[in-house]
């Protein structure tokens, strides 16, 4: 099972992302070393069982160092751990790939011995002490080779991406930084921007806010350090996708400037939106399935949700998604159920039979 | 319980939200008159048991016409209604406030006996058909009254949005707009401009897109040619809200351009986003509560989650909040249960002992 044949795997800076890696690394039987500049991290990292701390002079090297620290550090600590003996081989794990990659090939005397990857995962909470063994399973691990990289690194870092439960994939650096951009980092500008324009707002005027606000602006929760130092080490490719964005926005607002004369540019730009959204992957990487709903309306009472779902279960219908809303001012929640096509009518039949309030 | 004292109401427009309405007023006892220029809708309106059709010759007008067709059309609907002696009084349910209550004022000889109305209720879905008796079950809906208005409306109004389950409030139509604007009809170009990036990205990049990119677009889905009408009928109050957004991503870009330097602007306006979504109402209309969460990996098998919600219920801690995150190409789904904070703990140890695989 051990694809390192018994050697060491170094996890350098035990955060939430090092911490969590080193915690699914152990569990599959990994020998994993840990580092950190801070004590305090590594203690408690250690004390959560996510490996033991580096040797001062261990036997041997270990056969990957995965380095986990900020991006603007990573030429650095892949410089150290290599030239320092301590690993054969190494990556990182940081959300951007040109810059670390650019400066590591720079920087370090033999850089093909180095490949930068991305597990796409996170929490919204930071340190070892948020660190979760299962933070990648099931999420895309990105691995960004290039022509000079060995393919021994590559092999230690798939190795270590599917130890960890991740989906491993393969683009360049360029790409994966694009990508990011375009999925990740310019949807938190926009749910920030958006977020930021309740700030300031009256009382009476966020009262009204539902749903759909509260799902655009979700994300902008995030850490602002985080970040603020996210955004500037991808700056050259937020950049054009903002551009893009930008664009259309002039667009919208002139539009609006003469409403009526506007409406068929607000109906391509709406459009587009649509187009967009049918593209996101859905239930496991598949095309968007478009599932039959099922409202209940259920009192705000322990249990109620267990009952629910064992007379959904007892109906035979798999739920294959839910949502809940809360209704404000009121002790009520209503609880969406996805089911398959078609099984709409069997559901609500279902638990209309056994007493349940089924909206409409 | 019926405060029109065997009075009928009537609707006129037997869309989504009129047929919905007449379905909650007839099970709330109300003799309920539909009316609508589209024999089909009102057909099936009826068929659905929402109401009987207006006679062409009533006894009595109604205690209040209920006028669900488009912005634009409310005016001269209104106007008919009143003049035609089929209502004493009238209100509307359009999605914006200022125009049809301006319009009705200069066209209709007595406008007091009108009050302009909004139930914040809706679905992606629209027509007779998807109509819901509870579509308007604990959702706010703004009354707008103005000086002119007579206190009869006003009342019948309220009886209205009461009889259909919703929470009353009131406003002048100016704020509403405004409102209505900052967290219903922004967010709706946010999400739309976001999505629209989607539109023409490679496949490579879409493959990445997590959770968080699918939260912010969620609403882009929703009808072109409606979302066309609502901005263009609320252009005057969107502007300066998309104006502002506008200003702040100029800055935002200003920034990228020069990523270190701009590193304190980023950071403020990532900082606000976090204030503003920190006033978004949480469950019951109170302040966000910060709930502990437990995370669940569950197999995609029929009956998982009723066993799940059974387990949990049988551990005796009430579940306030569920979602349920779909891993890419991988046949396994991480359920987030929200429980009070610190009841993590017991749920935890509870969904162990009962054999669940809990995420760290």
């Amino acid at each position: 099972m051990d694809p390192f044949g018994g050697r060491a795997v170094l996890v350098v800076g035990t955060g939430l992302v090092g911490t969590s890696l080193g915690l699914a690394l152990t569990r599959a039987g990994v020998d994993v070393r840990l580092a950190d500049a801070k004590p305090e991290f590594l203690a408690e990292a250690i004390r959560l069982g996510a490996g033991h701390a580096e040797p001062e002079t261990p036997a041997e090297p270990a056969a990957l160092a995965v380095v986990a620290v900020p991006p603007e550090a990573v030429a650095t600590v892949v410089g150290e751990v290599m030239s320092g003996g301590r690993a054969e081989y190494a990556t990182d794990v940081a959300s951007v790939k040109v810059l670390p990659t650019t400066q590591v090939r720079e920087r370090v005397p033999d850089p093909g011995r180095y490949v930068g990857s991305h597990p796409m995962a996170g929490r919204e909470v930071s340190g070892p002490s948020a660190a979760l063994a299962d933070l990648f399973a099931g999420r895309p691990w990105v691995i960004c080779p290039d022509d000079g990289t060995h393919q021994q690194a590559v092999t230690r870092a798939l190795a270590v991406a599917r130890l960890a439960g991740a989906v491993p994939m393969t683009m360049t650096a360029t790409e994966h930084d694009a990508a990011v951009a375009l999925v990740s980092h310019t949807p938190h500008v926009v749910a920030a921007l958006m977020a930021g324009r309740l700030a300031g707002a009256p009382g009476h005027e966020v009262r009204l806010a539902g749903p759909g606000v509260t799902d655009v602006t979700r994300i902008a929760g995030g850490d602002p350090e985080l970040w603020t130092e996210i955004l500037t080490a991808n700056a050259a490719a937020v950049r054009p996708v903002l551009a893009g964005l930008r664009s259309d926005l002039d667009r919208l607002m002139s539009a609006l400037e003469a409403p009526v004369a506007g409406q068929p540019v607000l109906r391509e730009l709406l459009r587009d939106g649509v187009d967009g959204r049918s593209r996101l992957p859905g239930k496991h990487g598949s095309a968007r399935t478009e599932f039959g709903t099922v409202i209940v309306a259920v009192d705000d009472r322990p249990g109620q949700l267990a009952a629910l779902f064992a007379d959904a279960g007892a109906a035979g219908v798999n739920v294959e998604d839910v949502r809940i809303e809360h209704s404000p001012g009121e002790p009520i929640g209503l609880v969406e159920l996805d089911v398959r096509p078609g099984a709409e009518d069997e559901l609500t039949g279902s638990l209309r039979a056994r007493g349940w309030t089924i909206r409409g």
